[in-house]
C-alpha cells in the first residue's frame, strides 16, 4: 500500500471513531476515569444497531433453517472445560520483556513490526522470509529460537531503544477469577474466551430436548473474554467482546460439503446486509488450528486493511471426543437412517458482532461532496437501522407538532422512531442522516387538509408524498428483515 | 406456613425444575461436569422465552417512552468505578468458618436459619427478638456482636456440629481479576455486580450524543456477577445472572412523584403479562441504602414465598455525586426551562431477567386434572411464548405433509414455529402444550379440499377451523407485544 494511500485510510479510521463517539454510536468504557484499555460501551444508537445486528443473525439462524435452535450458555463453566478444550495448555500468546524499559511485548508482534518496516523500505525478500522463519519457530514452540531471532534482527524495545531482553515466555489469555467463599472450596474459573464450548458441553441436552435429528445446529450469541496484549484498532479487537457462533453437528464424511456450503451462504448474509462484492472475500487459513482439517476466515476491507469478521471451521470431532474424555461420557449421536453410533463432525460460523457491527459501521459511512456541498451520512440497511424513521413537523405551531404527535403515536409500537419538533428542518434532517435514519416525515400545512405527508429518503434525498394511513406498510416492507432473508 | 403446605411448594419446585430440564429451557451450567454451582445454561426454549421476555421491557422502555433510550455498556469498567459507587468498600457479606468442620458461612444466615427453627417450634417470640438483636448488630457493624450472639445462641455448624467458631470477617461480593499483561500495569478489576453504574459514568454522554432533556431515562440489559455465599432456590439467585436496568433522572424534589409513578407502572407491566393481582405484590424497604430516600421491592409469590423479581428505588443523586467527586468531572445537567444547573435524582427501576423467567415460568405452570386426565402445560402470554405455533400434519402421507410445510414456509420468516410430522396427533399437542406453544395447526385432508386448517388453542383444547390464508393475522394479533403494551 502506497503511503498517502495509508495515511488516508489511518484519517479515514478516525473519522469513523469521531462520528461513533459524537453521534451516540460507541464510547470509550468508563471515560469519565479515562477510560478502560481495549473496552468500549454502546451508546443509545449503537446498542439499536447492535441489537439489530444480533437479532437479524439470530432469526437468519434460528428460523431460516428449521433444523438451528438456539441455546444461552453461561459466560463462567466448570473449569475442566477449559482443559478438555485446549485452552488451559496452549491458548498463548508469546511474551517478552525488556530489562531497561521493563515493558512487555507480544514477540510475534515485535517480529511483524519489522517485517513491515523491512516491507516499508522495500526489502520484501528480507521481510519474506522473517515472517516465514518466525511461522517456523512458532510452529515448533521454539521460544528461545523467536529471542535469537528478535536478538539476531537487533530488535529494539520502542521505549528504551535497547535490545536488553529478557526470555520469551508462554502468557495465557484467558481471564481467571476465585468463586465460592468456602476457602477449601475455593476455586479458579476462567471468563470463557469464547462462546462455543458452551455449545458443545450442552450437545446432548439440546439434542434430546429439542428433539434434533443430525444434521442440526446450535447457535448462540454472548460475550467471550480475552486478555489481549496487543489490542487495537477501535472495536475491532477487544478484551470483553461479544460472540455469535452456530455449530452445526453433521455425519463424519459429509462434513467437507457443509463447510463449502456454510461459507457461501455466510458470504450471501454479508453482501444481502449490503456489503459490495470487491469489499468481502474469503481467505483460507494458511495454517490449521490443531482441532481443523479445513477453515477460512470471511475477511472485509476495513480502513486497516483486510481483515477476519467472520471464522468458518471444520472442527471435526475434537471437541466432543474431548469433553467425552474428560467427562467420562459419551457424547454420541445414534443416527436412525444408519442404524449407526458416531461422534459427530462439526462446522463453525463464529462471527463477532462488534466486528459485525464496525463493519457496518464503515461500510455505510459516507462523507461525500454533491453540488459543491459536503454530506456525511450514514447508509445503513432500513432493516438494520438504529432508527427507522424520524417525524418532523415542518414549524412549531399551526397545530403541526399535535399532527406529527398523533402520526408518532400510531407508529412507534411497531418501529423505533424520533419525533422532534425543534430547529430548522434542513438541520434536523441532517441530524437523522448522521444516525443514519433512512426516512424522515416532513408533516407540513399540507398535511392538516389531505392527510399525507412528505418521506424525504436518506441517500438520494428525494421527497415524496404519501398517505398517512401508507406509512406503516411503507415502513414495514422496507425495514423488515425479510427483505435480507429473501437474497440469501 | 403449615409444614404440609410448604412440603407441597418444595415439592412443585422441584417439578418445576425437573420440567425446566427436560422440556430444554434450563439446564445446569456445563452438567456433563457436573456443573457449577448456581450457575445455570437456557435450553433451546429457555433461550426464546427469556430472548422475548428482554425484547418486551426493552420495547416497554425505549418505545413506550419517547424520553427512554438504551445503552449497553461493557461488564469490566476502571475500577475506580467501584470505589465511587461503595461496592469496594461495603459491598460484603458477614462470614464466619467453624474451626473444625472448617467451612465457612454467612453469620447472617446462620441466625437467621436458627430464628426460623425457633419460629416452627412454636417460639414466635424467641425467633422474633433474635432477628432484631441481629438486625441492630449489622446496622452497627459489629461483627464481635455477631459472634457473640452465635455463641450465646449455641449455634451449631450443621457439619462438624460443634460450636468452635471465628471471628466474623466481611467477605466482598464481586469477583475480581488480572487485565493486562505488562507487569507494571497490569490491574485488579471487577466483574461488574450490578448494571447501573455503566449507565451512571455514561450518564452525559448519553444526554449529550443522545439530545435528551430531564425527565429521562436509560435502559440496559447486560450481565452482573455477584460470590455469593448462599446461592440456592435455582435461577432465583444465581453467581452470574443478568439485570434490565433503566435510570430515570429527574429535576431534584420531583423525586418522590417518579417514584410512585414508576412503582406503579411496573405493577401494571407484570400484571399485564398475566400475573394475578394476588400472587403479586409492593413491599416497602424497611432499612434503605445509604443511597436511597425511598426502596421497594415488587415481590411475586414463588413455591418459596413472596420474594423481589424487581426493585424500584429513589436513588437521591448520590451516584452522580459520587462520580463527579471520584473523577473530579462535573456530573450535572443545565435545565434550560428553569435556567439552572444541578445534579439530577435518580429512580431506577431494577428487574433480573432471570427472576422474570421464574416467575414467568412459575406463573405458567399448570398441573391440573380435568374429565379424570391429568394435564401439564405451560401458559405463557403468546407474545411472548418460545414457539408461536406447531404445524401438525394428520398423517405422513396423501400430501399432508408437502401441504404443511407449505404453510411453515410461509410463516417461518415472521413468527418462531416448529413443523413435526412424526408420532400421534394427540402425542404431538402434548408435546407442545409441554413447551407452552399457544396454537397447534393442523392439516388434515380437508385442507386440501378447502385451503382450511383447525387450531388448536392450548389453554382451552378448543379447535376451530380457519383458513390458510387468515393465519398470519391471527397470529400476528394474537402474538404481537402491542396487546401487553395496551394494557400498561
Amino acid at each position: 500500500m502506497a503511503k498517502q494511500e495509508q495515511t488516508q485510510e489511518i484519517s479515514q479510521l478516525k473519522d469513523i471513531i469521531a462520528h461513533a463517539k459524537e453521534y451516540g454510536f460507541v464510547y470509550p468504557s468508563s471515560e469519565i476515569y479515562d477510560g478502560l484499555q481495549a473496552v468500549y460501551d454502546y451508546g443509545a444508537y449503537g446498542v439499536e444497531l447492535k441489537n439489530n445486528l444480533k437479532r437479524l443473525w439470530w432469526e437468519t439462524m434460528t428460523r431460516l433453517n428449521d433444523n438451528i435452535v438456539g441455546i444461552d450458555a453461561s459466560i463462567f463453566m466448570h473449569p475442566t472445560t477449559w482443559k478438555a478444550s485446549g485452552h488451559v495448555d496452549s491458548f498463548n500468546d508469546p511474551m517478552i520483556d525488556n530489562k531497561d524499559s521493563k515493558k512487555r511485548y507480544r514477540a510475534d508482534v515485535l517480529i511483524e513490526d519489522k517485517a513491515a518496516a523491512l516491507e516499508k523500505e522495500g526489502n520484501i525478500e528480507a521481510s519474506k522470509s522473517l515472517l516465514s522463519a518466525m511461522g517456523k519457530l512458532l510452529e515448533a514452540e521454539d521460544l528461545a529460537g523467536i529471542r535469537e531471532l528478535i536478538i539476531n534482527e537487533a530488535i529494539k524495545c520502542p521505549i528504551s531503544g535497547t535490545t536488553n531482553w529478557t526470555e520469551v515466555r508462554q502468557f495465557n489469555l484467558m481471564f481467571s477469577t476465585q468463586v465460592g467463599a468456602v476457602a477449601e472450596d475455593s476455586s479458579t474459573i476462567y471468563l470463557r474466551p469464547e462462546t462455543a464450548q458452551g455449545i458443545f458441553v450442552n450437545f446432548l441436552n439440546v439434542q434430546k430436548t429439542a428433539r434434533m435429528k443430525v444434521p442440526f445446529g446450535i447457535a448462540q450469541i454472548g460475550k467471550a473474554f480475552r486478555n489481549e496484549i496487543v489490542a487495537r484498532q477501535f472495536i475491532f479487537r477487544m478484551r470483553e467482546f461479544e460472540q455469535m457462533e452456530m455449530q452445526f453437528f453433521v455425519r463424519p464424511g459429509t462434513e467437507m460439503e457443509w463447510y463449502k456450503n456454510w461459507a457461501d451462504t455466510r458470504m450471501k448474509w454479508h453482501k444481502a446486509l449490503g456489503i459490495p462484492e470487491e469489499k468481502i472475500r474469503k481467505h483460507d487459513h494458511e495454517k490449521l488450528a490443531h482441532y481443523a482439517n479445513a477453515a477460512m476466515d470471511i475477511e472485509y476491507d476495513f480502513p486497516f486493511g483486510f481483515k477476519e469478521v467472520e471464522g468458518i471451521h471444520s472442527r471435526t470431532d475434537f471437541d466432543l471426543k474431548q469433553h467425552q474424555e474428560f467427562s467420562k461420557k459419551k457424547q454420541q449421536y445414534f443416527d436412525p437412517e444408519i442404524n449407526q453410533n458416531y461422534t459427530p463432525y462439526v462446522i463453525e460460523t463464529s462471527i463477532g458482532a462488534d466486528r459485525l457491527f464496525l463493519m457496518t459501521f464503515c461500510n455505510a459511512f459516507v462523507d461525500e461532496v454533491a453540488d459543491g456541498k459536503s454530506r456525511v451520512y450514514l447508509k445503513f440497511h432500513p432493516a438494520i437501522a438504529p432508527v427507522k424513521a424520524a417525524i418532523l413537523p415542518l414549524t412549531k405551531k399551526d397545530g403541526l407538532p399535535e399532527k406529527g404527535k398523533e402520526i408518532f403515536e400510531k407508529l412507534k409500537y411497531d418501529f423505533n422512531i424520533i419525533y422532534e419538533d425543534a430547529g430548522s428542518i434542513g438541520k434536523r434532517y441532517t441530524r437523522q442522516d448522521l444516525i443514519g435514519t433512512p426516512f424522515c416525515i416532513a408533516v407540513d400545512h399540507q398535511t392538516l387538509e389531505d392527510d399525507t405527508v412528505t418521506i424525504r429518503h436518506r441517500d438520494t434525498t428525494d421527497q415524496v408524498r404519501v398517505r398517512i394511513d401508507a406509512l406503516h406498510g411503507e415502513l414495514s416492507e422496507a425495514c423488515s428483515f425479510r427483505r435480507i432473508f429473501e437474497k440469501i
